[in-house]
């Protein structure tokens, strides 16, 4: 086989120039067949579809091909000729002439024998699931969302800034925090008067912790090169066992200069659509078993977020709207409460059926770094709400004010010390400016209509499990 | 000005639209004039040059401009119309007819008002260092050059996996790893015997570390998708102060199903040269500027890979080559002993006067998961060696065969148990496979022809620090 080149499955589907000779590796996900003529589909995670390989049974028996292993899970490289189908479901089968085994799949053992396994079940074999439909599925549209984001930033001027995983930061203020060292876990060395572990003797010579966001360090990119964003792993130590809450998750955060809160609704909508527009056009077989085996309004609800205006309002006018709604909700609102999921679903689902962007929060409920209002109670605050998810986009425009921000940070018990460059920011060429923060795998759960987190990231960290 | 939009300095540079009204922000770069004519240099970060300004004096005498701060690093908005321009240097200019302040920079403490700063310096101020003309190309550099990365995997039907931060593992072999942790610092609970840290007791129930590889999880990928690649962060917790180590730095790992170890040079070669071109056609502006201020030969040097074809040859090759150098070396080079820098620098760029691709190394100086050539002595491996850097690419074809990798894993001392999961790989539906590493800052040194990895990446993170 050596002087032919293998071709991916996904572009022998394509093709239209048939009857040559044709290469191709991947895994078998099924055989059956008769005593005349064996059909293998053949998957190599190129695209979803498989291509079906018929094997004459006079040269393939199916007692030698199963000798040899060829069997559900097994890897081969089949050499054959690319012909229009016969049969229905496809446009077009390799007739085989030669079938190399690399390795087999014990029918015995091997976990993904029979199909209908529960996503529980494959989360448990995390290291086999990107093999099935669904995960395949999946993984290339989490993959096609993430380079939809790099293209998106690119075509619009931004730069990419890798922000800091380890942070001498305990003051990024987004929630509690996983400690990094290396010092001994028992016993480590004391300060002088005994009152704490010496981290000046830690690996950074302080304590040090994994982010849980880049925002503070791409504010500082955006006051230099003006856009910028972020797309990195963030880490939250807190003990959620919930279907939406991970450990380590991937956020994106751009940041632009001279922007304002106008400016970042209209960022954040059109960065979304476009997001939305591009799973459309390029994941449509993927979308399409999605749609049809998990989530039959799937599809509707993508278009429905591309063909509509996104709903903008204050928190306070929204606020006006759940005190006389009709529903009963279990948590109370009031005004200078943080609404729960139940409001911000019924905003998006009942009340304006569409998007809904929520402004203006009360100072108290939201983070130091919020561009304080003239009223004096309500930050530039900005939350995205999509159906079925809630918030998937928290974002405001930034105090550039030096006065102003230090009074924030306290009144909101942040220490000054820590944050010195974030406070010269302000002290040095300071300009409005605004951005905010996607959650990837909230948008691949929205994309992909999957209703746990877990299932939308290929190694799920959470309380209890940092399994593979 | 609320009616204009502001359009970016670099668009205003390339615009042929002449005698319009426009609106720009960005930051002083330099104001100098007499008393008829004010020229403030204007900079967005949006690319390497700025705009001039010209500010007739009678409309804003220098008194004016110097009492409202539009000084070197201020913020302003300017309104004004696009002409082209009377002086040399630049094609078009604005003639200012409204300024705006939004944040001045006191000349008596702003640290970046003089020019000639050494990186040194600038390595403290990491949060205004980007505002600099040397930290601007660099950053736009690291920009181009990430995306460059996805969209040539992206154009070539790979899939970009999300490998975990966070491993329960420490059999990566990669390095020495820094601990990830919940438990308090000072008497964590101890295991009934009292042997040891109980660390079922973390937050993941198990002992965790910051990865050093994604490698074994992209093959997991790979088994299933057929072409993947993963881009994200990395840590190694060694005490290593040089110009070339980080303790975070960013890596891309592609792993590809049925390639073999020639396969993957095609790879290497290819992308590494598909980086250099893009480079060469997206960042002329910024090179330029690398290439006259920090290393004359960069243009040359960039030029020259992406011409030459790379030279492929064992270890066991280059071993004879160096044993007959006349260069005199200060380790000895011997079969079976890993080459130093000063052996690979010698090959690139004394012997070969081009990159290098060298192959099947002793397997006792690589890692446990490299496939095992039939002599029984070597391994797959190969490393790509570039002029001024040494080794940028480390990679192999992976040892397929569950038996023999089982043997390796045990002369390695690499437990079965915490890598069950990458056995299994072996198991069911085994594959020749292949892959390598590039250290994403690595490339952006030769790039950028910086010559220490602290200044190719936003915030370095190294043994001591951990700033910002």
């Amino acid at each position: 086989m050596s002087d032919l080149r293998k071709t991916s499955v996904q572009d022998l589907l394509r093709s239209q120039d048939l009857d040559r000779e044709v290469l191709v590796k991947g895994w078998v996900r099924t055989r059956r067949g008769n005593k005349y003529v064996q059909f293998i589909a053949l998957n190599d995670g190129s695209g979803f579809h498989s291509i079906q390989v018929v094997a004459n049974a006079e040269q393939f028996p199916e007692d030698k091909l199963r000798a040899e292993g060829v069997e559900n899970g097994a890897a081969i490289a089949v050499r054959g000729k690319l012909v229009a189908s016969q049969g229905k479901g496809q446009a077009v089968e390799i007739q085989a002439d030669e079938i190399t085994v690399y390795g087999s799949a014990d029918p015995a053992v091997y976990p993904l024998q029979k199909k209908g396994h529960s996503l529980e079940f494959l989360r448990e074999i995390a290291h086999l699931r990107p093999r099935t439909n669904t995960f395949g599925a999946i993984l290339r549209i989490r993959h096609a969302m993430a380079f939809a984001v790099h293209q998106y930033f690119n075509d619009h001027g931004f730069y990419y800034v890798h922000t800091p995983i380890v942070t001498g930061s305990d003051a990024e203020g987004a929630g509690q925090m996983f400690r990094v060292t290396t010092l001994p876990d028992q016993n480590a060395p004391l300060t002088e008067d005994k009152s704490g572990v010496d981290y000046t003797q830690d690996f950074f010579g302080k304590q040090t912790n994994l982010t849980v966001s880049g925002q503070l360090e791409a504010e500082v990119a955006a006051m230099a090169l003006g856009k910028v964003y972020t797309f990195g792993p963030t880490f939250r130590a807190e003990n959620s066992n919930t279907a939406r809450h991970l450990a380590e998750f991937w956020m994106i955060e751009p940041e632009v200069a001279f922007n304002d809160l106008q400016d970042n609704m209209d960022l954040a909508e059109d960065f979304l659509k476009s997001l939305v527009r591009y799973a459309l056009a390029h994941c449509e077989d993927d979308l399409k078993f999605l749609n049809e085996q998990y989530d039959k309004e799937l599809l509707t609800r993508l278009q429905f977020v591309v063909d509509n205006d996104f709903q903008r309002l204050t928190y306070t006018e929204a606020v006006e709207i759940l005190k006389v709604a009709k529903q009963k909700f279990e948590f109370p609102v009031d005004w200078g409460t943080d609404l729960q999921s139940e409001h911000e679903r019924y905003l998006v689902e009942k009340h304006f059926k569409k998007p809904v962007i929520l402004t203006d929060y009360p100072k108290d409920i939201k983070a130091f770094y919020m561009k304080l209002n003239d009223d004096g109670q309500t930050v530039r605050a900005m939350d995205v709400l999509f159906p079925g998810i809630g918030e998937i986009i928290g974002g405001s425009q930034r105090e550039e004010d030096l006065t102003k921000l230090k009074d924030r940070m306290a009144a909101m018990h942040v220490p000054e010390h820590e944050l010195w460059w974030y406070l010269e920011l302000r002290q040095y060429g300071t300009a409005p400016h605004a951005g905010f923060g996607l959650g990837f795998e909230r948008l691949i759960l929205f994309i992909t209509g999957m209703a746990n987190i877990r299932d939308v990231i290929p190694f799920p960290r959470f309380p209890g499990s940092a399994e593979f």
